[in-house]
């Protein structure tokens, strides 16, 4: 696999519908991600705002296998694989790979913190060789306000000189415009294609010689994001860049993931897709009727959701 | 079961041994928790310090029941359960339950940062009914420097009035003195048993109507730690604090985990003890020196522990 071939564009944290007992809900699972596809967003299942690290080991595999089978195309995945436990992150990535998944998006062990780059290099080091996978294409996962345990530049540069085909990329979700910058400067000439971690630095990304962006509003807004990446270059392309921002900042006035589930609810009328798990709670009714209010006021909308 | 038979005084976060190729070392374990047992310390198996976040949640399973199965006392057992996703939490409590465990340790869901009260009480009260055993005792465990999730007084005061015989106690390995004493306040008079994080607030927290610590140097200084609860009222305990410090100031100026490590296999003459699993790195030989030089000066030794 060269580099052309790789995963890019505007990826979603794809989120994780439960029913009332709070399984995961195979089917609305499937019928969301062939819509992002159709909207030409890429999967980034298991991500943060997936509720990800809500879910057993077992109830990932079985939602990846549950699109796969749907048939939908693996090239267009990236699925999050990073555990805190070893065995776990190595269960799961070699299990996306099996399953030909463009790429695995991996968080750092979270749980233990000050881990020294060492420590760091020796973990992701341990899953790329007990995976074993010539194909195998990680992605780095910094997230340091949630995950708490940032990726370095210098575990960067160390995984990319010991195993250059499968250091592929890093999603950058810190949120500083400056380190995703840092990274890009030092890495993205050498094939290493940074992902922004959301929408609001997609331009500045790919001005910089990113490769896309990965963004929890890629569930809600994702045609307009996807039409930036491929028009970056357009003359109104600052202008298309405001206009999510806007929509973002909207979402961005409450807790992100109940209100991301809470917009699906709304505009594809399918109130069971507000269901969280513990510890997240749903938003309460008076703050959904919040942000829909703000978001007819800005004429959202999500084409094609209601009739998925 | 009523207060009187719960379990109570200095357990141990037992640290996890690792074969070369990093796969838990189950012998080694056992032998390790027989040791404990026999200095008259419980088995807190799978807290911070025993690396559990590096396991899955069926290397825990699988050490659990190597302990039983070995005829450990599961009186004195009070296992690690609490995971991020619900239902790695809810297994392996009713495993812990089902195996006769005296208790479950239970960390909050610690990915997402910034929780409610109110989510941080349904996680807990989720497990609870799930689990569904009224011989269930939660211990909640409070560490905000690692897990980055706090248990506040108002989660607690939740669930004592929601599961008052389930919300059994909790570890406070905040480090902050003020902290303990605000639970021990709040619940202890109404039977909620708090432990001291570690040895360094044992008798501080007896004297405020604690129920012992769980330490992560009880792996290492037993013996000492156990008699200072036992004779907390005795003239001298302050003089046996001091000492339980001063040997506790000697690990503290390493990481914890590989100096505790390094300890075992020095005094118990077992070098495969060092093993540490990634993100964590284990002493450098001249760190292992300089921790066994300075045990040296203070006459430290781990009694038993080279003979188990």
């Amino acid at each position: 696999m060269d580099n052309a071939q790789r995963i890019s564009g505007v990826l979603s944290p794809v989120v994780t519908p439960f029913k009332a007992d709070l399984s995961p809900d195979l089917e609305r699972f499937v019928r969301q991600c062939r819509w992002l596809l159709s909207q030409n967003v890429g999967l980034a299942a298991f991500g943060t705002n997936s509720e990800a690290n809500s879910l057993s080991v077992e109830e990932r595999i079985e939602l990846l296998e549950r699109l796969v089978g749907a048939g939908l195309d693996t090239a267009r995945m990236m699925p999050g694989t990073g555990c805190c436990a070893l065995p776990d992150t190595v269960r799961l990535t070699a299990h996306a790979v099996k399953l030909g998944c463009a790429g695995a998006l991996m968080l750092p062990p979270f749980y233990y913190k000050g881990l020294s780059d060492d420590g760091l290099f020796r973990s992701f080091a341990e899953v790329i060789e007990r995976v074993g996978e010539a194909r195998l294409r990680v992605y780095l996962y910094h997230i340091p306000p949630v995950a708490q345990v940032p990726i370095t530049l210098g575990v960067v540069e160390r995984l990319l000189k010991a195993y250059p085909a499968q250091t592929a990329g890093m999603k950058d979700s810190s949120g500083d415009w400056n380190n995703t910058k840092a990274f890009l400067d030092a890495f993205a000439k050498s094939g290493f294609d940074v992902f922004a971690g959301s929408e609001t630095f997609l331009l500045r990304n790919m001005r910089g010689g990113g490769a896309g962006c990965i963004s929890a509003t890629a569930n809600v807004n994702p045609g307009p994001i996807a039409r930036l990446f491929d028009a970056w270059q357009a003359a109104d392309a600052d202008a298309q860049q405001a206009r999510l921002d806007d929509i973002r900042g909207s979402f961005a006035k409450f807790p992100m993931i109940p209100a991301l589930k809470a917009a699906i609810a709304h505009y594809g009328h399918d109130a069971p897709w507000a269901t969280v798990r513990p510890p997240l709670v749903a938003l309460t009714a008076e703050q959904a009727k919040a942000l829909v209010a703000e978001l007819e006021q800005k004429t959202f909308a999500m084409p094609g959701l209601a009739g998925r």
